[in-house]
């Protein structure tokens, strides 16, 4: 016995943009999934965009994808007051100085690099969440999905930022090493104190802020050159065709505003001494 | 400064079913937050059902609901034949034995204990391979995806489950103990062999799968109550609104055929020397 069941079970946003979806059985998962082949009958439907054009990217969906908002304001801060808040400002300011020695102006390398960072507190923080979720049989507020959701973005800022620069292999070393050291010590963080943690990576992402300012201001100046958007990013922001490297730039500043805001949020629930499942979680807030 | 920036940035799905939605700066994240004050106007938009209600949940949104597929073949088997297959199939066989005597039929309980495990792989496996894309710089082909979407599933499974049996106080202290356990030993697993870990994970839903059908067995039977389905279950299943538990369990059952396919799926990817990537993920498979 072979299942092909497509159709029904697609979520409402992938009906909509689906072409014709279902095929034979292990002969169309033959085609689909380049010569694996498979019982299973497990296959992927095949999407549309809205153009009619087969949309080609198996790492997001249409349903993820989303136009920035560019309206946030860049300049909000969280004055450091209580002696938590000016560790997390002064363990963050801390970590600027090496990076901006390594990197010098060299904004499209350090955007790939530290992107690989970005995306850890997001998902260490939606594991821990999910976890306890399921230990004291309770809901999490949408919690979860938000954090998630955040470490997702930042994995989409990472790819876009791939297509412009190629990481050298001691590059490739340095990152390693660095989500080592950065996920376990997150990871301790999150679990002794989690307003700790989101406040430390609300600073984190008020510094991405400056720092994609800066990529801004070196393409203006023209020591970056202005090359055209990669296709990635084209889809995933739903900008027009014609896009640049400097209006991937600023769309990716949006995104940070608004992790900034999350997580700044999330650490202010806890300094109010509630969990965050009290207040619902921004879902789908970019 | 302070920004309520809703609109434009809410998905697709949720502006289709979204009200009135912005409000008042602060003054309307008051009310929402239920008294969390945050100068960062963060707002999760208000969501309206089809029939213009109230959405009244937070940990999901109507994006992530479904209509279960109930086609899908249940007797579906992987027969073990390697040396791995036959350590996955003979470690779920020998965990059946202490489940089956500590539950005996009581089978509400059952499933609610054991989604708090369910819940588990998902995670594990949806953050490696993220840490994994990380660390390469390199699409993960929505396995990822695939696996957090496994994850959240098995979490509304236990969900709904909460609703109609309430833990008592050492069945919290064995899920915690069983998570510790569970978490490490899956977390390694799939570390040292992911083809093994989701050949488990395969025979896992398997008898999962079994274990639902003894419940609908003595829901028949009369001896365990047939009482009406949990709103949350309503909502995210789409059920009609009189719909009862045996209907709740043949949904929840359906998704554990589902689980099964995608995992004994992916161990084949990798039987074949592939690694995840190598085929799309199936995202969305219900
Ligand atoms: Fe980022
Ligand atoms: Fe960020
Ligand atoms: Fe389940
Ligand atoms: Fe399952």
């Amino acid at each position: 016995a072979s299942t092909v069941a497509l159709g029904d079970k697609q979520q409402e946003e992938e009906k909509k943009v689906q072409g014709g979806a279902t095929s034979g059985a292990s002969a169309g998962g033959e085609n689909n999934n380049k010569g694996i082949v498979s019982y299973w009958g497990v296959e992927p439907a095949k999407i549309t965009k809205e153009d009619g054009t087969e949309w080609r990217w198996n790492c997001f969906k249409p349903g993820e994808t989303y136009k920035a908002d560019l309206s946030i304001d860049l300049k909000k801060h969280h004055a450091p007051v209580t002696f938590l808040d000016k560790v997390a400002y002064w363990t963050v300011k801390s970590l600027r100085y090496p990076t901006d020695i390594f990197f010098q102006r060299r904004y499209g390398c350090r955007a790939m690099m530290l992107e690989t960072v970005a995306a850890v507190p997001g998902m260490v923080g939606g594991l821990l969440l999910h976890c306890k979720s399921l230990r004291r049989f309770e809901h999490s507020g949408g919690w979860i999905k938000a954090l998630l959701e955040e470490a997702e973005n930042e994995r989409m800022h990472l790819m876009t930022f791939m297509e412009v620069s190629q990481p050298k292999w001691y590059e490739r070393a340095l990152v390693f090493t660095v989500q080592g050291v950065f996920f376990n010590a997150y990871f301790l963080t999150y679990l002794v104190s989690p307003k700790l943690a989101h406040r430390i990576v609300g600073y984190l992402e008020e510094e991405a802020i400056h720092s994609y300012t800066e990529f801004l201001k070196e393409l203006d100046k023209g020591t970056i050159e202005n090359v055209p958007a990669p296709a990635i990013a084209i889809d995933y922001w739903r900008m027009p065709p014609d896009s640049t490297l400097r209006d991937v730039v600023i769309v990716v500043r949006a995104d940070e505003a608004h992790h900034r805001d999350v997580n700044h949020f999330a650490s202010d629930i806890h300094y109010q001494g509630h969990e965050l499942k009290k207040a619902p979680a921004p879902i789908g807030y970019h």
